[in-house]
């Protein structure tokens, strides 16, 4: 065994579904880590096919593509060592849904042949755990290596096997094999059981908030456990499940068998670093790893690069923001002009008849200092024709026996606006402008479907769609005092009370706005929606009833000065749940891709069917006995 | 063991995520089959909880309100056995995940206990067999008992003993345990050889055009070679996943040893009945299992029962059908027709610029056959005045250093007229009645995008959406020709050309409509949709190549009369994939639940990711080889 190795560790940007691009990418990362004269050169997981590209994975075609790129990879590796994920076939079997048998596989090509472990029935390493929960579904697609030892009638233990290269056991995984807290079985501590004196995990592990600080425990502590060098090699990118868009950070990195570890290429860069890296077990290697959480500047990264290479995806170079002077549309617009060079930013004010001076002026203000392309479409009058015309119409059936009388509320009048203003203004500036337009929507408007489906709810993508109403202001602060360096959304926005202004009820300048106390709503909806183990309306109840409900969740104002009565708690609780469970439920599913930056962002990550609104047996009996005890009917 | 036995085969309505009214029906149900002396009353799969719920399973409370329903159950079953399927929890073990251990189980409740298989660790059935394709995830949520056996350190075949009550030996079974062709091991098998003497399969399995025919196929050859009945009971009602809505047909049967069948409950009706089963091996059993293809009626009464639960589902009781005088909205009007009061049923025709008398006249013909409220709001003034708002509108930043000028042109005007439709007019008009509006759009459609987003793609659910528009021509001569008995749909509605009539290339009256040669695009489109190995171009362009693609696709024209040339054929090819994989992906992300009726509705059955418009090496060769076969450029 050699005492140290020279590794490349390759932070490549994978295209998803697209082999043929990822594979020149490799290529050419293959002739730089031979000029570096590297021993090994290293590439995520699934680098030539991407990883999540739905049902791609059934196309035949594309299989045999992606088995030819594996080919000319191999061809390529002479004289060095290219370790690199792809989905590997065995045309012979079949996956139990009796398609053609597929392994999300670990290819090891030595100087121009592949090498697999030993023992095993396949020059290549299968996957042996399988993440099929959050927006994870490799069992879905991939035979795994459990099954693969059933139907062998093995141990899955027999056929982990490290694969040794020019006298050295690597241990290869593959990304959740590492992650293996919950399994039965741990497929590192097999593998150095075996003798693997070099572990390589490669990864497509999409950014969430602070999953880097979690990374650096989980790998360091296995490094340290096993006294064995770990290789982390991950994606940059995005690649998207259609509703829900992923960033991919990357944060590759080696991690020492004494502690400590060198990092690779910065988040989100593509790039390589050559590393040599000593194998004695035990040995300290680089800097100890950062374990802090992140924050509000590891989001703006997120979403500024999940946002420009979402709009690169799409093909669209011109974007169109409506903004009302609110924080929402303020932050969107902000972000953009990050993106995009201003003459390809049109902002555009959509006042209407309830729309106040103040906002009307801070939405001067936001163009202003943005400098971007800017323009005002009153909707009064549009929104007042089609009420004059639809408010009061007599409808009847053909013959006269049946009719009935429209009559267009303050309800349905709100909703006409907040159309008129996508769905008519915003869609046909867009088009005639020759760009999208985007949603600029939160995750608490979402939870609770405060918003109006095919008005702003409207748009191409939904980029703050995964923050919190109080991570949208967190933001808004952070783009002024740190991105801008200057007051850029206007401090009026960052002030006002937030309102959609769409009826008299909703008076920023009068100071009535939402009927949600976000500091509060926030930390509610995220336990609804956020938690590991998601909160219903029986914990919430129980947790208000024993008093530990503002502990629980993190509020750190007093719950009893927000609602006077036990009664007045259920009724706001029942009300926003009915929303959550209800009417913001069938608009998600109508909503635009949502930019994802943390646990669960709706869509793939939070599963959700149209059930009614469902309170168990317990909440119902607990909610009776508080409504009893304070005496209430 | 008893020479025969009496069960009651219980076909009920699962309302998912609802435990509580779940249980009342079945507790009903045991007092019924205890006055008719059955010995067994058979529930289906996740009888208590549902089983399409997306995350609820990860509701803690949730599953403790299941686990006391079970509990309910047991205590139900005195004097006699009550087979039922829902969720098991271990608390003291954790799923891979890291949450509290499911199965997916099936329970058998013996006066007054439950009764597991003999040396298993549970007093329940484990499901062995997890389905992870189409729109199924069991994975996601459930421990299988492959994976249980792995973590007993045992065979799955050890785990799988048959449940003894009464001296009767029986086989428990879930749903995929008997479609197991493809997989490594038989349930069914491994019982019947342990001794198993009745099999029972608990299922809930959703409708799917033509499942029934080969649902009785799997079962009549398992019952025939394995010499022993089988009672099959299967669930009715709608689940969903959001954006995908299944409807649940039942076709609860019982299966003889020696042949034959015992049908239990009609097609989407809940009810049950009560059988005497022979036992010993080879004894004949009813009728021959019909084995015939569904047709059109099997697709009206899915599409009706789904349509109809779903409103119930949502509690909305009036409609609103924008129509056109074309065949999508004709039909789907006329499917509501059938399912509201006509004082329910509103439709409104909003003729444009370009609608002709001759659809106006058919909208009105439609109205007046139905006997519905009906109203006429053209939309003429509102799209012209957004035109002339918005044509050569002169954009600049506020500094005036930026400037560009809008224009509507006609691609920008056609979606302007859908819009104002939908987002202005129809979904405003529901408001106002009270209701909510349809989408019309049809499979055809939906595949390539040729749909206006905020459009005619909007609606409160897609009922037609898993037709091709030749089936929704079907559908409709089905409607006149036996579900009415006369012309309801004008019959000039099926003989125009089926046009979007937004602008003056798609006159109707000059026979201009729509670019798709349904009846060809349609057998293309289905062969990369619903097509078991969907097909990419790649396959497409070989068939063409070697003269085989109109066989393939089953298409019965002349494809050579459709495209005159290699480069017709292609640039047409090309024209609707990139369709298919752009634009009209972008759309489908935002569409309304689609009804599904056959095999991969757009959504949770049809996973798609935004990745581009791509093409293999392969065909990128062929075509180029194609290409300068026949001259092109």
């Amino acid at each position: 065994m050699p005492e140290s190795i020279r590794a490349r560790l390759v932070q490549m940007e994978v295209r998803p579904g697209c082999p043929g691009e990822n594979t020149a990418v490799m290529l050419d990362a293959i002739a730089s880590a031979r000029a570096e004269r590297a021993d090994f050169v290293i590439f995520p997981e699934m680098a030539i096919p991407g990883y999540l590209i739905g049902d791609e994975w059934e196309h035949v075609a594309f299989l045999r593509e992606c088995e030819a790129c594996a080919e000319e990879i191999r061809a390529a590796s002479g004289g060095l060592t290219v370790l690199f994920g792809s989905v590997a076939m065995d045309w012979t079997r079949r996956n139990e849904d009796g398609r053609v048998r597929k392994y999300n596989a670990f290819f090891t090509a030595h100087d121009g042949a592949f090498v697999g472990p030993a023992g095993g029935p396949y020059p290549f390493v299968v996957k042996t755990l399988h993440p099929n929960y959050r927006e994870f579904e490799d069992s879905r697609h991939f035979f795994g290596l459990r099954h693969l030892a059933l139907e062998e009638n093995r141990t899955p233990e027999s056929l982990l096997a490290p694969v040794r290269v020019n006298g050295l056991d690597l241990g290869c995984v593959l990304c959740e094999d590492a992650w293996d807290a919950d399994y039965a079985i741990s497929p590192l501590r097999v593998l150095r059981a075996r003798g693997a004196a070099l572990m390589v995990n490669i990864s497509a592990s999409p950014f969430t908030f602070n999953k880097r600080r979690k990374r650096n425990q989980v790998f360091g502590a296995h490094a340290a456990a096993l006294r064995c060098p770990i290789v982390y090699v991950n994606t940059v990118g995005i690649q998207n499940n259609g509703k829900t868009v992923f960033t991919f950070d990357g944060a590759s990195a080696v991690y020492g068998s004494g502690g400590g570890m060198a990092a690779g290429p910065g988040p989100f860069e593509s790039g390589a670093v050559t590393l040599d890296i000593p194998l004695d077990s035990g040995a300290a290697f680089g800097a100890q790893p950062e374990i802090r959480d992140d924050g509000i500047a590891d989001l703006y990264a997120a979403l500024t690069y999940g946002t420009r290479r979402f709009l690169e995806l799409c093909g669209v170079d011109k974007v169109v923001v409506g903004v009302s002077g609110g924080i929402d549309s303020s932050v969107v617009a902000a972000l953009y002009s990050r993106i995009l060079p201003p003459d390809a930013l049109l902002l555009v004010s959509m006042p209407g008849a309830y729309t106040s001076n103040t906002t009307r002026g801070l939405a001067d203000a936001l163009a202003r200092n943005l400098g971007c392309l800017y323009t005002v479409v009153p909707i009064v009058d549009s929104a007042e024709s089609t009420r004059r015309r639809l408010d009061g119409l007599d409808v009847r059936s053909p013959d006269g026996r049946r009719r009935t009388v429209l009559r267009c509320g303050e309800r349905v009048m709100e909703n006409i606006q907040a159309r008129d203003r996508s769905a008519r203004v915003l869609a046909a500036v867009a088009a005639a402008f020759g760009g999208v337009f985007t949603c600029n929507a939160n995750k608490s408007e979402a939870t609770v479907g405060y918003t109006t489906l095919y008005g702003d709810l409207g748009g191409f993508l939904a980029s703050i769609a995964d923050l919190w109403k109080t991570e949208v202001y967190a933001l808004a602060r952070h783009l002024n005092e740190t991105v801008f360096g200057c007051e850029t959304i206007p401090r009026g926005t960052l002030e006002i009370v937030p309102s959609a202004e769409l009826s008299a009820d909703q008076a920023v300048e009068a100071g009535r706005g939402d009927p949600l106390v976000y500091p509060y709503h926030d930390r509610l909806f995220q336990s609804w929606v956020e938690w590991w183990n998601r909160t219903t309306p029986e914990d919430i109840l129980t947790w208000y009833a024993d008093g530990t409900l503002a502990a629980k969740l993190k509020y750190d104002g007093d719950i009893g000065a927000l609602f006077p009565s036990a009664a007045a708690f259920i009724a706001d609780l029942e009300r926003w749940w009915s929303h959550y469970q209800g009417m913001g439920l069938a608009k998600r599913i109508q909503a635009p891709p949502v930019l994802a930056v943390k646990r669960r962002a709706f869509g793939f990550d939070h599963r959700e069917a149209q059930m009614g609104v469902r309170y168990t047996r317990a909440y119902t009996d607990l909610k009776r006995a508080l409504l009893a005890r304070c005496g209430c009917p």
